[in-house]
């Protein structure tokens, strides 16, 4: 782990990351020791910055540190993390924020192929997202909701856990965002009141046209195709939902291989 | 401060607390290097567990250690922060729990005199408070919206900012409740959807019937006394909003008086 560039694995208490949950962070695959999506990351990062009034970080620095730690990775998941940086005991910030940066590395999670070729099995969760139109959208460090989420199930009978809003909107998962199919056409719940906009969440609008807008967990069952997606796992089909079967449909095949088909791009083409 | 019992200043980065803000804190005053309102921060403080499901810390080993560092601390604030403890990458929490336990000492913020005697000036924040039930109440680490709320001034100028949350209900100050009085009787908001349940809020319903209700800017605007309140701050009644003045009635008198004899009973006759 590099923290502001020296190899450490702790961080000042003070630390408003630590005492505020005050930064943000993201998770990259590292594929052939190459960062994917990178600027898609680098993109969001600093607008997250720029949404937490927190400085951006030094993107040749940190591109330098991501070069560094990918290198001789081989399959990994970088995780960067930027906090508003140490301060005092209260919530003003300091009149001179020298924010935190740090880099880790961890090993790639390889799960079982099956999750990727005949779908996923997923259940509801009753822990809802709170609406905070301001932090909405952004990865930040503040990740209550989740975390309590994917402590309603410990086993690996599930594989995620959809959540909905306390309007009762179905809007993603506990760390993907979710799409359906319905007559060919592709939704995905908005992510102007809670929720990520994730990097594959992006992508995938990049290549369908999809429409925006809030679902209920009724019209979510009874979608032809429900598909997952993160920067880790890619694209998982969902089979089963609330003992309802879904088949791994035609457009969320087409996403999977168009996936595979930019990630393959980017390991061969792209430097860092 | 103390870490788990050992004196240190870092905490593991894998420390969930860093990673997700999943733990929650205590802001106790320390007077006369006695712990103040110390039985009703443990009780919020275990109550606050059990609700994110964090194993509750030892109470012996806890309350040793405040009288440790209490002890001569004359006047000063202690922080108690309880963290899910270490974990790998992923909201998941670890099959097998140990909470992380960090005490710290900060001097006590020593405000002018005439805040407390004649009242502070206060502004409305844009920044809202999301709704999320779930984690109202607890004084969890997810605390953007209060750092970006104080983020919005710099200056002296206004002593605390009042937030609305995302319905326009008035609810409380960045690091304060909110009261108000309207024709002798004493409003504050609910906190089921957002805020923290404060100790002296608590403490102010058990020697007055409080209304609690939202209620909106124009309603607050319209009332004959606003005040605030934490454990540090005591009681400050506010003098200014949005231009209009407000002098500090006979139930904020009342009630300033009741909690300075509340703490020097406390002093004088309480141990930890």
């Amino acid at each position: 782990m590099l923290v502001n560039g020296e190899s450490q694995d702790t961080i000042a208490i003070m630390d408003r990351g630590f005492q505020y949950g005050d930064g943000l962070f993201e998770t990259i695959e590292i594929h052939s020791s190459k960062p994917l999506f990178l600027e898609q990351h680098l993109a969001r990062l600093v607008l997250g910055c720029q949404k937490l009034l927190i400085p951006k970080p030094d993107l040749v620095l940190l591109r330098n540190e991501i070069a560094q730690l990918s290198s001789n990775a081989g399959s990994a998941v970088l995780k960067i993390i930027i906090t508003r940086g140490e301060g005092g005991r209260g919530y003003r910030q300091p009149d001179s924020i020298q924010s935190t940066r740090i880099l880790s590395l961890h090993p790639f999670p390889h799960y079982p192929e099956n999750y990727y070729s005949e779908g996923i099995s997923a259940r509801f969760c009753e822990t809802r997202l709170g609406l905070s139109p301001l932090l909405a959208g952004v990865k930040h460090l503040n990740r209550l909701e989740q975390v309590l989420a994917r402590a309603e199930w410990g086993s690996d009978e599930f594989q995620e856990g959809l959540m909905l809003d306390i309007e009762q909107h179905v809007i993603e998962g506990t760390m993907t965002n979710l799409f359906y199919v319905k007559n060919g056409i592709l939704y995905t719940a908005p992510i102007t009141h809670c929720g990520i906009a994730g990097i594959i969440r992006a992508w995938i609008m990049t290549q369908y046209l999809v429409v925006e807008d809030y679902f209920s967990m009724e019209t979510l069952l009874q979608s032809d195709e429900i598909f997952v997606c993160n920067s880790i796992i890619g694209i998982w089909g969902i089979r089963e939902l609330v003992n309802r079967h879904y088949s791994i449909g035609n457009m969320t095949q087409t996403l999977q291989h168009a996936l595979l088909c930019e990630k393959q791009k980017q390991v061969a083409y792209e430097n860092v």
